[in-house]
């Protein structure tokens, strides 16, 4: 009941911070993203921004900007370009996973047809950079920075195509051990995480080694972020999750649970697996008896042990850093991503 | 007979430049594309690479540096960049067109499926700004000229993404202008011709009168350029085209040819047109009717004098520069844009 308690005010407490990132940082994407000729493409090319999303990938950027004692208003066009780059990486992967829903809302591809939901896609990508050339911070940061700033960004992209990539071609979750897991959800979550706390850094003046102590942190959370998302994939109810209980094992989506499962099942359980993962059209009693098996297994348990590992990673790499109002927000952030409840 | 003479050796000279250009800069993309896990994913993005192309938006921007007295060294990264930039746009606008050939070669979402070929070009993207912010440029520029460029080409990455969706959306060609041509052509061609001269002029050391007037001379460069695309599209033979006569009509291109014709057309004659335009299973009589018409309504002439016009307008924007080997090399380029024969 206690625990209860204070999970629902930690995801209280950074619902209402988030909030005041989002009005911000929606607030300077509006102003990149006015429509030009062809309207069409900038509605399709904002839809999924304005659906939801929690945005916390722009609060990474000012927090870590803000703990190095820098001016959050010099990271904010930062914080636009990573949620620009997040929402230009959802539109295309919901064409290559052929995914009709996303925040509640039609995919863009479901909404304008692919060929207009690609080039929408690369517009965003663009204007990622747009933001982040923006004379308001090239003027006032230095070479140095500027460059250091758009080499994040640009190695994020290239790890996060090749992330993938790899998922596009590993298709099968029999095929996937546990290292090319963290690999690829490294390329896919982390990649970006790790950007927006070495740009917020950099914005504020942190120095290398403090850039590199905030990206491994950001790096461990996404990976612990990630995890979590999966193990909330097969525990949440239908209103949690935002679509019915067991679509990620009808989808046969790779996820650690479902790898470690399939590795410990006795010849039985993998049985009861295999009747599950992958099968759109498995019964409710199949998807069920493989639910219990991912249990049973231990498979569940062993994904919280490596979420929690990978938070305590993430902590320690900031442990160093003196306290501040922004340090305690990064804790608290990293404290909610395994904690939380949806 | 003297004309065809001057126009072959014209072409033979451009060619041989163009050689030398392809080989410095296709070593330079070789190393920026080295595969990393997923080689399959290096190897979409460069399949299209491989497989040919003239190589004319990296002679601009090294023509354009050298004219300035800049070190073209220094402008081989950039040059490696647009044409990456270019191959993105390929791979993504032939998903989006449904084509399956290009240069000879299937292309990459017909030889991988389209979710690799969304990848590919979108990692192709990313690799575009990771030579453009390479160690060795970024050192030796001020940080206004580094920033110049990425504006530059981002700009175009925009324009590029407005004029692709306006092709997408004004699917007929009935509907369109000889003005909304322009204005298309200008996106999906001359933007990123205009960041060639831009970036080498910047990167060559020029002010920013020279970048505009450099700009300029690109810009209208490109416009004649897809016009006389535009024209042998209609008048070339299959194997100077390397598909079907008539291909352009079946597919119902927006030309500023068939554009002009539908205009000027009398009502018989616009019947003629309105059987082969955009009509896949047209009969070759059909076809064969249509060409007469877009020759008897002087709408191919139109074309020439258009192109004509873009030409001379290009050729007086870069007058005033002095006289140098490289703006030969520029004017030559432009005089092949209009007199090449495939």
């Amino acid at each position: 009941m206690l625990f209860e308690v204070r999970t629902l005010s930690l995801e209280a407490s950074i619902k209402r911070k988030l909030q005041l990132t989002a009005v911000k940082v929606d607030r300077f994407i509006d102003k990149l993203l006015v429509p030009n000729k062809p309207e069409e493409v900038y509605r399709a090319a904002h839809h999924l921004i304005k659906a939801g999303g929690k945005r916390l990938r722009p609060y990474l950027v000012l927090k870590t900007c803000e703990m190095m004692g820098g001016d959050p208003e010099l990271a904010l066009p930062y914080a636009a370009a990573v949620e620009m780059f997040h929402t230009f990486t959802l539109v295309h992967d919901d064409i290559m996973d052929n995914d009709d829903l996303r925040r509640g809302s039609s995919t863009v591809h479901t909404k304008w047809g692919i060929p207009l939901a690609i080039v929408s896609g690369d517009l965003l990508f663009a204007k990622v950079y747009s933001a982040m050339i923006e004379p308001g911070i090239s003027m006032k940061l230095s070479k140095e920075r500027v460059v250091s700033c758009l080499e994040s960004l640009t190695n994020a992209a290239v790890i996060l195509s090749e992330g993938q990539a790899l998922d596009i071609l590993q298709s099968n979750v029999v095929d996937v051990s546990e290292e090319d897991y963290i690999y690829m959800v490294g390329g896919k979550t982390s990649a970006l995480f790790r950007t927006c706390a070495e740009v917020g850094c950099l914005v504020g003046g942190g120095s290398e080694e403090e850039v590199s102590r905030l990206g491994s942190f950001a790096w461990d959370a996404g990976i612990a972020f990630q995890i979590v998302d999966d193990i909330l994939g097969v525990t949440a109810d239908e209103a949690t999750l935002g679509k019915p209980v067991g679509s990620d094992i009808r989808e046969g989506k790779k996820t650690l649970i479902t790898i470690k499962a399939l590795e410990d099942a006795s010849p039985e359980e993998r049985e009861t697996l295999e009747k599950a993962l992958g099968v759109q059209d498995a019964s409710t009693s199949d998807i069920d008896e493989a639910m219990n098996v991912l249990a049973s297994t231990g498979a569940i348990a062993y994904a919280e042990k490596v979420a929690a590992e990978y938070t305590e990673k993430g902590m320690s790499a900031i442990s160093a850093f003196p306290d501040s109002e922004a340090k305690r927000d990064l804790l608290e952030l990293l404290e909610y991503f395994t904690k939380r409840s949806y």
